[in-house]
């Protein structure tokens, strides 16, 4: 089965697909939260924009969308979902890079939103961030053609993920933990949590929303589960071994932190075999799947390669 | 009409109602966030907590309660929205406080939560408060019983009042307008959305989950935006004449600031008058309502007669 499927998925283009999704979960962004020339709002809407449009790659709306396409699902039925995935994201984000946090002063190259607006507009940003992803994903035309219950599970879902049960939760932890001795259990924990959770939640509720089965839905949340601790591991490794010119990121952070994270726990060589092991266990959670569910294998074997 | 409503009034015991509520209320809030003995969320849900239970009027999520009573619905149907509400103003109230925003080191007569757990706890536990508020409203216990397409509209209006449209625009507006000189656009346009947007909300949801009609509902909207103007203006009364040991908070921390406020924009007795005026509007708002409504009449008047 698995060799069938590696097989496959030969012929599968990540890099187009990427794109493709990319520029559709963008241009959806922007209709959602448009530029203010004037008004009130103004300021806290380019504060906002700022983080939002400051390149992300997209990873956690693209895998919303192709959780839907999974179970035979269309992109564009998910996308105000995928669209309140990546507005949770940047809040956590401009939220983590804050001085009492982790003081980043750089994030995807450019300033951090608290660098440039100011530490008060920063938080209200993300804040403003966060509430919106709830209005988005609650608007009537994002549910009235869909089942009500799967939205409101979905809506469930995601502010499970995301708060103290899920990202907050792990966030807390690693801020907690900085400059003290861990153990497997926290690390592990940190990772599922502060990373683990709206990745995992990012591709149920593609599925969920999309009319996928409870069978389905499990083996995409073992897939999401294994995905986003391997992503955070890698995310550690590369903060070690990459370079700030490529990160565009402070390289070297966590160590200076004295964070908690796999590669310090376990070495470089053992994180990384960690990593790959998640990988292929989330690709074996799919395997049932057929080719609708190759754009989530290649996003699983990107992890591992890429650079930043 | 008014009169009649006045004199119905006579036999109402506001203080015995919302004592009673706020036990309801209190006890709900217990019971979706209870302490944690141990395990790794034990300090992120105590400083959720400690902001939680110190001793809040419990005002919107009362308010809450009252509209689904108004409209013929009971205080249990609307119960988790109610606590939803109290976690999203107790979010609200723990991030203005910090250094970076009003720097309150003293609310409601005990230190601030940054001040007990530092500024990254404490913007994590407003984080985790705003994010279980979503959480509360969309477990299945919460609406399966209800008409779902009400509940989806409830938590779109929710967020809207509390996003970039509603609080958190008013408090960026509050923060950017400190020490300049105001127009009384801008200073209703601060109040009406920092503290006004999520009063109408808590009334307005209370309606809508039990069924209010629209017309019920528009009335319900009007008497909540108008007490949210007199609430606002009373409080930035109370800033000035109060003391500390009365408000629990420091006092002439308004003006300290260069805050735009009411009083500061039209003196100490017009702004009374504005707020007798709001308070009058409010009432006026909901006299087709019978005696179901009596509470919120009473609580109306109880706004303008506050001393904390």
């Amino acid at each position: 089965m698995w060799k069938k499927r590696e097989a496959e998925m030969e012929g599968f283009d990540l890099k187009a697909y990427a794109e493709e999704k990319r520029k559709l979960i963008n241009s959806a962004l922007e209709s959602y939260l448009p530029d203010k020339a004037d008004g009130y709002e103004k300021e806290i809407v380019e504060a906002m924009r700022y983080s939002l449009f400051a390149g992300g790659k997209r990873l956690r709306p693209i895998l919303c969308l192709a959780g839907s396409e999974a179970v035979g699902g269309t992109s564009e039925q998910v996308l105000p979902f995928a669209c309140a995935i990546e507005l949770i994201h940047t809040y956590s984000l401009i939220h983590d890079d804050l001085p009492s946090m982790d003081d980043d002063s750089l994030r995807r190259g450019i300033p951090t939103n608290h660098m440039v607006f100011g530490e008060a507009i920063a938080i209200l940003a993300g804040d403003g961030l966060l509430t919106e992803a709830f209005r988005i994903m609650t608007l009537p035309r994002t549910w009235e053609a869909m089942e009500h219950s799967r939205v409101l599970k979905a809506v469930n879902i995601l502010a499970e993920a995301a708060g103290y049960m899920g990202m907050v939760g792990g966030q807390a932890m690693d801020i907690r933990c900085q400059g003290m001795p861990a153990d497997p259990g926290t690390v592990e924990y940190i990772h599922s949590h502060k990373t683990g959770a709206l990745i995992r939640a990012s591709v149920v509720c593609g599925a969920l929303l999309a009319g996928g089965t409870d069978e389905q839905i499990n083996a995409l949340s073992s897939y999401g589960s294994s995905l986003g601790v391997a992503f955070q591991i890698w995310d550690d490794i590369l903060d070690i071994e990459g370079h700030t010119e490529v990160m565009g990121k402070e390289g070297g952070k966590d160590l200076q932190l004295g964070k908690v994270t796999y590669p310090s726990v376990l070495g470089i060589d053992r994180a990384k075999k960690e990593a790959y092991r998640y990988i292929e266990k989330g690709i074996e959670a799919i395997k049932d799947f057929g080719r609708e569910a190759d754009p989530l294998r290649a996003i699983a074997r990107y992890v591992t390669e890429r650079r930043r």
